[in-house]
């Protein structure tokens, strides 16, 4: 080894083989222009036996080893020298330390006092602020830190815990990357029925992400019954899905177009202006359904029922209606607010909402992504670290059979 | 006007107004550097009263004139000098007369001794041949025009019956164009469904264009069941969907993957290979029926039912499989055999085969093309003068909504 | 006429029938349940004479009749009874009176005793206020009214002008509505290149709306050089394209990928939270520009040559980036300030933004839409009163070309 | 290992690691159902250095095992145990023996009395043939094989050589996968540019496959201008693009459409009809270019540098044009004789025939897949052992660009 290279070891230990963890650091390390020597390796003969490695880095500088080893770490690789991880202090409001660590969407824990704690609220994209005093990690986005903040800097003493597809016939296996339309989707539909099933079974946590093409297709009834039904725990929408819901049940159209018939019953959109207007004097949507105004539908069922609804509105919106909140930043402090706790997530025909929701989740929620454009679904499931599964298919038709499914 | 033009004197009657004929009528002769000037209109004021126009078209030479004459008759505009049609010897074998006139997929009629004779076997883009001793026309594509053919040429003596749109709630008229995802589905299918019974009802002939999609996402036991009940009059398709579900016959998969449970069941394609080998083994899809080796799916049933199938090859065919016609000429003639009284014409996951058919079929057949590419719906459904519904859907949750809807 | 029907006498005078206003004012009297007895009509008979006609329209009742005049307005029906136009007064902030006028996109006049008054600041789907003490009627979004506007109701004293196509070969007649990807695209560029020299030279505003991906492809360059040679009035945009393009301007990087060599530099997307967090730290963009750590790129030529920027953000920031307007209400007004007096727009590569700039452009903006998916094309550039040219393109290729077209 | 299991061993050698060779050769082992012990293994220390690796494959029975050894062959895996190949008498003409081996797109060898033999004329799917007499291994579709050709069988004496990604910065590394719209395609069309001159230099063989949006989008002057300049040896493609070839070269239009101008200069398409009917007329493309008939085009232009062209048919096809194979069968042939020696294959704007051509083509060509629908560009440049670049981008401007990108 050349006295002008720089290295540092690291372990893995996992599934490496099976999750592919192992090619893809190896890959890393040659693509960012280092270079490693198999110190230790302890493959693991049996599907559930875990394998080990110990690997020397060796990178030509130390600005590349620093890069190696950030990426290494989404793999699961811990440095051997075993530092507890390092901190700089926010100087200003809303702004890192210039050597801020980033996390990924994955389970992570930080060394404080030679302990691995677990770090709270982990999303894609935030940084990690230490409560010395209380011996707590937990996540803040960059407009959120102040100072005096702990923020983690570097790469010591930072663990992340990789996503270990199952080897077993698992859930969403068969789904993963099949973002086909060319694929049978009634079968995954139904796996999808059977876990949502489990899911309720367990007091667990369902998101639904919502485009407005659900109403403009007639699948609201379906939305809605899945309230009824309890499969439901919380929504996340626009200001399109909710004009257009309280337009279905006002109106009986959307966009205009009678939702019984097909037809177009009105030239131009009015009818949402009328919808969105209404609202407004009536002053909320809670004081719509109070006073008999709005009884049909996703948003009254989801009243109804106590589910929690965060519409986040846009720049292209009209109105606003009446409960879309207009500031981004309030909107996504609801948004991290209510992830907490979801265990499944699925998202039906919408684009923007569904992006959003995806930087906010961590990798182990299972996300469903169901959208007839193609480019969409790959956009929000095709991330090696997530568990998401994308169904190219009609959101009318998928939640239809999704209901049937349940009905089972 | 001045002396150096030339003008005709055209008339039309009809639905005028409704069908949007005349807009497009002056739109065309002002677009293509004419004018034109009402001699007489009379509106029809209500809704079944036709209307009556006699324009002389105005264009500064014999060759602009010509143009929009031609492009008049398609909206069923008449010289009013009414002479018999003109004509042309064949002279080489597949070749046409210089002036040949190519056909709409419009009711046709010829001008023969004065009297008004309706072409037969009217399609897009082909000759019309005058048989005058037995005072016919007929279609003939020009690959089949023989020396001596009189082939119809110029634009005297032809009068061509415009597609008009019904005013009255008509059964396709609200999936007209409507080829966005974003619209309800299910009313769709629903209309479609009572349209095939009242079609199976008068013992109507049904159409079905099927791409491999059909067969690898599950699908083929719906159109099984379609043809158990006798809502499948004649099937046109490719290599692709004869193998894979001769594949899924044999052994369970498409492509290779377990249709039962949606896994990989074995590396590659070989099992499409192993198919058609058995197939070629055999020797035809019907010995292979009689054998007892094919007991299933959509050839079976087919075969069972003598329901005429035209499996059209392609250069990326494998195999092929036996019953695959690879010569495209005699393809094309097969497919016009068959399309003959064809009533409705069910297009699913297939481009090649459904641009193919849509070529061969006249105006008045109901056309319903799905796909879950927009483009190729588009591309289809999306032509002024042909009754075509067009729907961006699932191919599998089509098809099995569709037997629901038929079963209700 | 049966006594139990109600009616109304309106006047159409323009280029009804090139412009196809009449056979579409035709229909929708029929398709909504009406029908019409022409009183009065004359064809102009050149291409520059304009057609009259008069319109006796009856309906069942009086609610589908208010539907027919409110569409036949958009096509620039007056009614003949001549009254001038009936207000009512708001009495909630924020609410509009039920029986509310909402705007199209078309130049619009009131009357006001006895006088047709331009509206001012027209757009689409937003009411019209009149002051009466000063003479004035304009355009004010449903949030923005205050108790005591007098707003417009019902249909009396209103004439919209209606969108004609230009019969002469125009700038946009060939790109119309043809936003198929097989058309030759070279030529249309050329034409817009002739359009924006054209605009620039009376010193006219063309405003461009883009996407992040004009950054990722390496585009960023031509937009600046557009910058620089003075094409471009006003840029909106969110917070990915700013983000992006200082992370191209700091880093060399878009989203990670080296723009130089098209390689990905370094894990993960870390390189635009560096650049946010950069901005951040020293307060703003113009700031960043002062210091001289932002020197190269669409921002920092936009500043330098002091053109308007609109960032408007959404749910799935990160940052945001200093400048990016975080509240929806707030962003929209900055857009409809902006837009005042834009004669050309031209989108790239982005949605969320183009669709919410061409709800407020008037539809005398002439706008182009550049995207290579054509569901965002059509979405936008496929509206009747609307002059808009969509090109299914590449947004890269098409910047590049443009600029070689601009210095021909 | 229990005594009711099957095993075998097999040796792997090369780029193991960075060609992620061994990843999914364990994958494919547990995905199958199998397991797998270590018995040796040498990881390659530096990037030119090859890694060895030996592993018993344990395998519940002989089904299991023999689809295992199946796959773990297509990355290279050999039988220790070192057996001549097996082979079966083809007993029927076009029917291939049960156990046929079914080749991959990759360099294949044979062991003929011990000694390993390159197998002949490489591609997808189809059988290898032995000639004891001479030694010699080659491939044959099914259709082609005939009574007593010798045809390999199982899986002895099979190695095939894998498809290893280079490590070096290599041509194609940095867009290969890279499908995306949204990335930097003109540093992707330089570097294609660059290989084209290579390839040339070298007198190497280029295969153009193109679609016929090639002529509608004006690009056949570019296509024409690459052939003066000796960058095409080879043209594969269809009716369609020959005709408005030629529609172009005689009419100046392309489906109707004015190349010049980009306006519909005639109703109808039949200008394509007429350029079909005028070549049939004088007997074939060539006589028509001997005529002076034709002079202008991609058509003049192959003709006269004596490119040869396969223009094979479909059954969407008017006319055919003369020339044009309308034979299956007879096209593969072709087509199979012609892509033998190419190097480099550039596909634009063509689906059906670049994906036959992908079928035909061994691993090793160097493909460019360019379309701007990426449904296309995923299917035929993503295949895990095929060295193909994706551009999802426009056709027109690609080869614009490409023009210009070679005359740097």
């Amino acid at each position: 080894m050349a006295s002008d290279t720089v290295h540092e070891v690291v372990e893995m230990t996992g599934h490496l083989i099976d999750s592919w963890i192992l090619p893809r650091a190896w890959d890393i390390i040659m693509d960012r222009g280092g270079n490693f020597v198999v110190e230790e390796m302890r493959v693991g003969i049996s599907k559930t036996e875990t394998s080990y490695i110990r690997l020397k880095i060796v990178a030509p500088n130390d600005e590349i080893l620093e890069r190696i080893l950030s990426e290494l770490q989404q793999f699961g690789a811990v440095l051997t020298h075993a530092n507890d991880v390092r901190t700089a202090a926010v100087e200003q409001d809303g702004v890192l330390p210039a050597k801020f660590y980033a996390t990924s969407n994955l389970p992570t824990q930080v060394r404080l006092h030679g302990q691995w704690v677990d770090v709270e609220g982990v999303e894609m994209d935030v940084a990690i602020i230490i409560d010395q005093e209380n011996g707590r990690a937990y996540c803040k986005p960059m407009h959120e830190v102040r100072i005096g903040n702990e923020v983690v800097i570097g790469h010591d003493g930072i663990r992340v815990i990789p996503f270990e597809r199952g080897r077993e016939r698992e859930a969403f296996a068969f789904m993963q990357s099949s973002v086909s339309s060319e694929k049978a989707k009634v079968l995954a539909i139904h796996e999808i029925a059977r876990q949502m099933k489990e899911t309720r079974a367990r007091h667990g946590k369902i998101l639904f992400v919502l485009g407005p093409a659900v109403i403009h297709t007639g699948a609201g009834r379906d939305v809605a019954e899945l309230l009824r039904q309890g499969y439901v725990q919380v929504i996340f929408g626009g200001n399109a899905i909710v004009t257009h819901d309280v337009e279905s049940a006002l109106y009986g159209t959307s966009l205009g177009v009678d939702l019984q018939s097909g037809e177009q019953v009105e030239g131009g959109h009015r009818n949402h202006l009328r919808a969105i207007n209404a609202i407004r004097a009536v002053g909320s949507l809670e004081k719509a359904v109070e006073m008999g105004l709005l009884h049909d539908g996703i948003i009254y069922e989801a009243l109804k029922h106590n589910i929690p609804l965060v519409l986040a509105g846009s720049i292209r919106d009209d109105g606003p209606m009446p409960g879309v909140i207009s500031d981004m930043i309030e909107a996504q402090r609801r948004m991290r607010q209510e992830v907490q706790g979801v265990e499944m997530a699925i998202m039906v025909a919408s684009m923007l909402h569904a992006i959003a929701t995806g930087n906010l989740l961590p990798a182990r929620v299972r996300t469903v992504v169901v959208d007839i454009n193609p480019a969409v679904v790959t956009k929000l499931a095709d991330r090696g670290s997530f568990q998401a599964a994308g169904l190219v298919t009609d959101a009318e038709l998928f939640l239809r059979e999704l209901v049937e499914a349940l009905a089972e």
